[in-house]
């Protein structure tokens, strides 16, 4: 133990926290960050012109506390989404990490409990440690698919107050079909439980996927989540929202720190929403690269899962650790979420892409 | 009840949420705004300029995460504040709001309580509430002061795991004498206990008033909270901080949300320092105004407090409401905190400082 966790440990933590580390993917600084799931593209100039001038606006007024109701961004967001939502429908918050935790200081906490299925985005058990909201792990088949039939059993099974669903799935990057969410809705109905997909990734999905967002009408324990940091490209601007019935916007109203939202972030996400053709139009090369990269594998013998976002997790590696380390020596950083045989990369630039694919294929080559 | 409060009682809210209101003053659009102590004076147009530059320069990375540890504005804070800080003793969140809310988040929860002395910032009962820490109520004497001795031995008596500490004192104006603070330190280390105190209005201290910040040297367990909302003239940036050992920043790292702070909030953080000396001008004029608020109340037979902050509380008022209604009705808001024959006003510029001032006494005048 060196001292500064000596002096940490004299410190009265709450007990769930003692020995842990600050959650985090390391912020190595190599050439190609393929990590973390970012657009790897940097914004279009007219959209980071567009950006300084509405902040620069927006600074004029600084000195004043910002909209607590964010109206105008609300707007925007319910327009960029369709399917008939309004601002009434629409809540954000600092990064969709925000929006999960203050869904649940809202409908979890001591005594309640939300459940998942693993493998799935790592941040939902330290949101529910942090909220004090036990967790449950509810569990994918061996192919990390999950059906209909058994996320509904499991969620009888188990009968938890909260369920999160991440489709596309963090970090295999599969969506669920509707009839699973349908399914885990109806039996979630059954203790009147809240039932959040968090669709985080939706933008790259494969032409065949659906929004549940389609679902919301009648649904009123249904949440959607989204963030502007993925297929936006603004992952440093810290803007995640939700789309829901207006009664469960109120719920989040009660939890919420008062003006929650800057005045910059708002004008910021302004920005971008009013230039939203000009941001979405990488997400298609973007899919291409995707593409590109699970057929690659497939060729080089590896098992990537089918992707509906901007990452690909792969499996069919003999020592994953080699080959992180040998990419990382190249210059090449991608992530190893700790699931045996495997890795994730993040979908890049076709330069990016090209140089991740030919590394691994030398690193695989050199394996054998 | 109305069919929106109808349909957000059938969610499944937890318990201690159902039939809350959200928090929050009004937002009224009236042309004298002196109900949430802000800094009334727009920021110069030098600051907005630093400002839209700096954060063009961040857009240019916005598709990237942000730095984490916000490296650089830790780095300005900590020379800001002087006191031998470096970045080590720096930690910074949404709003001083949430700085308080993680300090709960660590050191509070289920089975753990803080304690603060009312009437005080109305925020630490539902930060408190929020994080299922129970608050415990201390109290001041009936003139609002709070003595070293007392407030140690309401410590003593309650045993409270954290205690917060508002100085100079939301909504009565007051600073602490480091007396209290040094005496309350002493009683809360019987219990292994935090002691935070909230210094949002530190820079608006009258001449002999000293920050706690000189007590943090060998005070393990001591925090001192402070904001840019208020002497800098950004309260719509959203940007709270904390001093304190850096095994403390340690602890709240267990508990922040990755990538909290968004690249555009450091980047304006960062411009507004930079030009430190030319936001902190206005300081004295508020104070000046500040001044003069408490004496011409003096002079009308009012019983203003004494202030160390941007804001004067008063009492001495027959009917604070209708003398609330009064000047709303002339276009000027003022803050009711709903204790008995009292109000708080913010001091603004000498032209809203002189209106407030001149339809109070009218409404005195009509009044008796």
């Amino acid at each position: 133990m060196n001292v500064r966790s000596e002096l940490l440990s004299q410190l009265p933590l709450r007990e769930n926290l003692r020995g842990l580390s600050p959650y985090g993917a390391p912020q190595i600084d190599v050439p190609i960050q393929l990590n973390v799931n970012e657009n790897t593209h940097p914004l279009p100039q007219t959209v980071i012109d567009a950006i300084a001038q509405e902040v620069s606006k927006a600074a004029a007024t600084l000195n004043r506390y910002p909209d607590r109701e964010f109206v105008e961004l609300r707007e925007l967001l319910a327009k960029y989404l369709g399917h008939d939502l309004d601002r009434e429908n629409i809540w954000a918050a600092n990064g969709s990490n925000e929006i999960l935790q203050q869904i649940l200081q809202a409908f979890g906490g001591p005594g309640r409990s939300v459940m998942s299925f693993g493998p799935t985005y790592s941040m939902y058990p330290l949101l529910a440690s942090g909220t004090d909201t036990e967790y449950i792990a509810g569990q994918r088949a061996d192919d990390f698919t999950l059906s209909a039939d058994s996320a509904a059993a499991q969620v009888r099974e188990h009968t938890p107050n909260i369920v999160f669903l991440c489709s596309p799935n963090n970090p295999t990057g599969t969506a669920l079909g509707l009839d699973v969410i349908e399914a885990v809705y109806e039996a979630a109905s059954e203790t009147n439980a809240m039932v959040i997909v968090d669709e985080a990734y939706a933008e790259f999905s494969l032409a065949n996927t659906k929004s549940a967002l389609s679902l919301l009408g009648g649904r009123q324990r249904l949440i959607v989540s989204r963030t502007m940091s993925k297929a936006f490209g603004l992952a440093g601007a810290r803007v995640g929202y939700l789309a829901a019935a207006p009664e469960v916007t109120d719920a989040i109203r009660l939890v919420r720190l008062p003006y929650h939202l800057s005045a910059v972030t708002q004008a910021t996400a302004i920005a971008a929403l009013k230039n939203v053709d000009l941001l979405l139009a990488q997400v298609e090369e973007i899919k291409t690269q995707r593409d590109r990269i699970v057929s690659t594998l497939t060729e080089l013998g590896l098992k990537p899962s089918v992707s509906d976002s901007n990452f690909v997790f792969f499996g069919g590696l003999d020592d994953p650790h080699a080959i992180w380390q040998g990419l990382l020596d190249a210059g090449i950083i991608i992530r190893d979420n700790g699931i045996a045989g495997t890795l994730r990369v993040t979908a890049g630039t076709e330069a990016e892409t090209t140089a991740f694919l030919e590394r691994l294929t030398e690193l695989l080559s050199a394996q054998k």
